[in-house]
């Protein structure tokens, strides 16, 4: 049996910026060149970026992005190349593949199926194609499937009907817990049931609240992953699959299909680097942090930032996100203020110091006191005979808010927030306080998740880089005198449970309920996330890793009196 | 001929509040009965307010609405009520209308075109129907179509074709500048091409960003308004049109048909009171105010406010939403607060002064100058050897809005902002500053349009609300000395232009250059606007009142280098 060589370039575009992302693909058609693939197979949309979200409704970026187009088909000689790029026919547009050979763009392969949920919004944007092009090789017939189209039976069936017997499958697939074991189980139903070898390449790197995770691979027609991927890094993977014409043709064909016949001259084929069979790490919090890590770097360094500054508070998400910024960034990238009142306690304050001695990062202390009594001065006669309460907690943290923004306005820095999914739904962080920031990097991290992956960090590392004390200690916000997160919410394990029933499922209050948590705390949880709408819309984004965010995923009205 | 009693309920029902909506809707049917209507028409997507967005991803919210569309259909009799509900069938969600009459949902009609682009989502959640439901009556046949439906020639053709004389319209548009002109147009086209009668309703009232504008009309089958209602009210709106079959019955029909057969027991009828044939006010600036005034009065009322709280800088965007909070909510319902430091002119506050005595609100005065001077020396040692800058000025901006949201937070405020789109567009707002707060009244309002309805305002109630000296006083920010707008942004009325053609037409900046601007000029506005998207995405919403505003409408990466 013959055999075809495929590259698969696992890379990371940046949004919009065509230039670059076109460089980087010559870059990786050269390599694949250099050890004589037959085909280089790009992720969704590299050309662009993914997702380009409105800047798709400019037309001057869609002809600017055909021009890519070309001219990476100009740098093609003898390999075959298919990348992402947006297709324009008689005013509608397409989220397609480009074929390229011989410096030629020869044909395309537009998407069928178009996600519209989610994060998705492809409806907005495009129109869907109708077609297959199946590229007729010498010893076998190759057909492309984009991303979601390879979730639905047909266009892989069809393929396979049309004796197609290696399905190119290009992907702009987002990180989320669990999301690759999900995808191994469909392509090797896919690759059975079709008898059809799949080349699956994913796009890697952090666009805003996405980190697309990489984990290409190839799995043979009996269903047998060959090669995978690393997540999280660029990576050119190459592997000769098994040619053969696909005799599976009994079944009736629903779309129409054109063919492209490419003769490309076989060259003596070099040995391969041997790639893993089996994914590098399958721990869940492994996952998690790569993805945290990746996320934040990308997302400080595409939008121009170098430096990232975090104010700990000596509790626990603060600590994890410095250590995350660190591990993205280089300590030297990250700096770290702590802003006491009279309500931080001695622990906070050595405990953020030990944080900032292991991580290798200086520690400013700039105490808020002063200016706290200040404003409780300037607004002693507004605030004459009201209990003191919510309004002298939230300007504590305000005050911390325009001290991080006033050192980011000066010096440069990106401000990193630090609030986690449980304090986002229930509104236990201070709008202009500490959700002041650029970027939230435990956004969607539950609590509970929180002292997993802080746990995991220091056994990963062999070494205690977040203090035990940290981990161990009653989380508090420390915005009053003895104050506890106890005080007003259930305990994390229970609350983190409603909230991944309430804001993941969509469950009603009755279906909670029967899930045997109490009443009267369901209730005042659901309360709490529904009346702190207005906080999320104006948070900053935040690394997706769950299978429903507050960004994108989740688009709940404002004005809403809808009571589950 | 025979004659057709409509009723259009123009209601402002809100999203989520299903047993409200339930109950203005059975509020309306029964004064349309009292009128002997034959038919009543309500919006589309009454029975949940419309948009109900990601409430529609909880199967319990589908259901409670479909309870509340047959609790609806019980309380009808001899009238025939046609109301929006979200229709579930095999697992899919439909946008419909129910059709009830004599206590029972007797059918539906499926919303054909779904529009998926602008501030619309509909493809995330519903699909699409494919059939039209043609209701008999002795005397004619009426078809609806819902919203979108009616702008693609080919529902009303099928209708037509089908025999239906009338056309029941249901809708949720927007107000934008110049829309209603558009629907009248499109309307008065559609009749005259179908010789069909269009009962058009529209929804009125704010839902977060949009202001639905009423505006429901009934137009004969040779394409004259005969009646037009009012805007941004609600109203009842009864005409008795001509019952006609229609007999253009030779086009094919492309959607399956079905029939609901309706014997109404025709009553004598009433003389009915006399409409409007002609709109209430052409005035742009008129409508503009009045979809500002209802907006904030909306948005303030169904997020469960009574008050709003303002800071007055003296100059004419705090002034323009001073005055629109007045008008919305009742003087007495507006706090502002004045917050000078020691860059704030004389006339500034003088200005202030005036402009609330002549609303009749107090005005507090708060100095800033003691925080600030806290501010500086807490961080005299971080600020060592830097030049007063950028930092010192935002931080004024944000003591600023750390004040109003302690007054906020102490008495229950909500805190409307000032910041107008031209602002908003440049980045010349500081985040956690003047933009802290829950509803951005005129973040669609550009600068230039800020003065036109300020004047306006002063024209219509024939005396001087806002001050003619914050109308003609060179625009400032006040947060350095002798600054003004005019050192680092081009003149108003170029920026306005140059923003309208980027931002709201999409338009490159070659473009832009071939219509006479200056090249410096445009890159220089042309990256600030893209560098500070983030802001943006961090910013309050506000009230939509052009063809593109900052939230729905505009949905751009934070990460992106793309240069136009």
């Amino acid at each position: 049996m013959s055999k075809l060589r495929i590259a698969l370039a696992q890379i990371n575009p940046t949004v919009g910026d065509l230039t670059g992302n076109v460089l980087k693909i010559k870059k990786f058609i050269k390599k694949a060149e250099k050890v004589n693939s037959d085909i280089i197979v790009f992720p969704e949309l590299s050309i662009t970026g993914y997702p380009p979200e409105d800047l798709l409704l400019k037309s001057h970026f869609i002809e600017d992005n055909i021009k890519a187009a070309k001219e990476v088909a100009k740098h093609t000689s003898n390999i075959i190349a298919i990348y992402g790029f947006v297709e324009k026919e008689n005013k509608k547009i397409f989220n397609s593949a480009a074929i390229s050979h011989n410096q030629q763009l020869l044909g395309t392969q537009k998407k069928i199926y178009l996600p519209n949920y989610g994060v998705f919004d492809e409806k907005r944007y495009f129109s869907s194609g109708h077609s297959h092009s199946l590229i007729n090789l010498e010893n076998s017939t190759v057909g492309i499937n984009i991303c979601e189209d390879i979730w639905h039976p047909n266009p892989t069936k069809n393929l396979a009907a049309s004796g197609v017997s290696t399905i190119l499958n290009i992907n702009g697939s987002p990180f989320q817990i669990g999301k690759i074991e999900e995808r191994k189980r469909l392509l090797i139903k896919r690759a059975k049931e079709n008898k059809v070898n799949i080349a699956y390449v994913n796009m890697v790197g952090g666009q805003d609240e996405l980190v697309f995770d990489g984990g290409s691979m190839f799995i043979n027609f009996d269903g047998k992953i060959q090669v995978i991927g690393p997540q999280f890094t660029e990576k050119l993977l190459v592997y000769d699959l098994d040619e053969h014409q696909n005799q599976d043709r009994s079944q009736s064909i629903t779309y129409s299909t054109n063919s492209i016949n490419i003769k490309t001259s076989k060259n003596k084929k070099h040995i391969l680097e041997k790639f893993n069979t089996t994914q590098e790490s399958c721990i869940e919090e492994d996952q998690i942090l790569q993805a945290l890590i990746l996320g934040t770097k990308d997302y400080v360094q595409k939008t121009g930032f170098s430096k990232v500054l975090i104010a700990l508070s000596g509790g626990i998400d603060s600590a994890l996100v410095a250590t995350i910024a660190s591990l993205a960034l280089g300590p030297e990238n990250v700096r770290c203020v702590y802003l006491p009142s009279r309500f931080s306690s001695q622990s906070s304050k050595s405990d953020a110091n030990q944080l900032c001695i292991n991580l290798g990062i200086n520690l400013n202390e700039i105490s808020i006191e002063d200016i706290f009594s200040t404003y409780e001065s300037t607004l002693s006669e507004d605030f004459k005979n009201t209990n003191w309460g919510v309004a002298e907690e939230n300007l504590q943290s305000r005050i911390r808010g325009a001290l991080v923004m006033a050192l980011s306005n000066k010096f440069g820095y990106l401000v990193l927030t630090t609030g986690n999914k449980s304090e986002m739904a229930v509104g236990y962080a201070t709008i202009y306080g500490d959700m002041a920031g650029g970027f939230a990097v435990i956004k969607d991290v539950p609590k509970t998740l929180v002292y997993k992956i802080s746990n995991y960090i220091n056994l990963k590392y062999k070494k205690e880089i977040i203090p035990e004390s940290i981990i161990t200690k009653e989380p508090s916000a420390e915005l009053k005198f003895d104050q506890k997160d106890s005080d007003s919410l259930p305990p994390y394990e229970i609350l983190d449970k409603i909230l991944e029933l309430y804001v993941e499922k969509d469950f009603s209050t009755y279906e909670i309920q029967t899930m045997g948590f109490d009443n009267d705390i369901i209730n005042h949880v659901i309360k709490l996330v529904d009346k702190n709408e207005y906080k999320r819309r104006q948070s900053a984004p935040g690394i997706k890793i769950t299978a429903k965010n507050f960004d994108r995923d989740r688009r709940m009205p404002l004005s809403n009196k809808y009571i589950n």
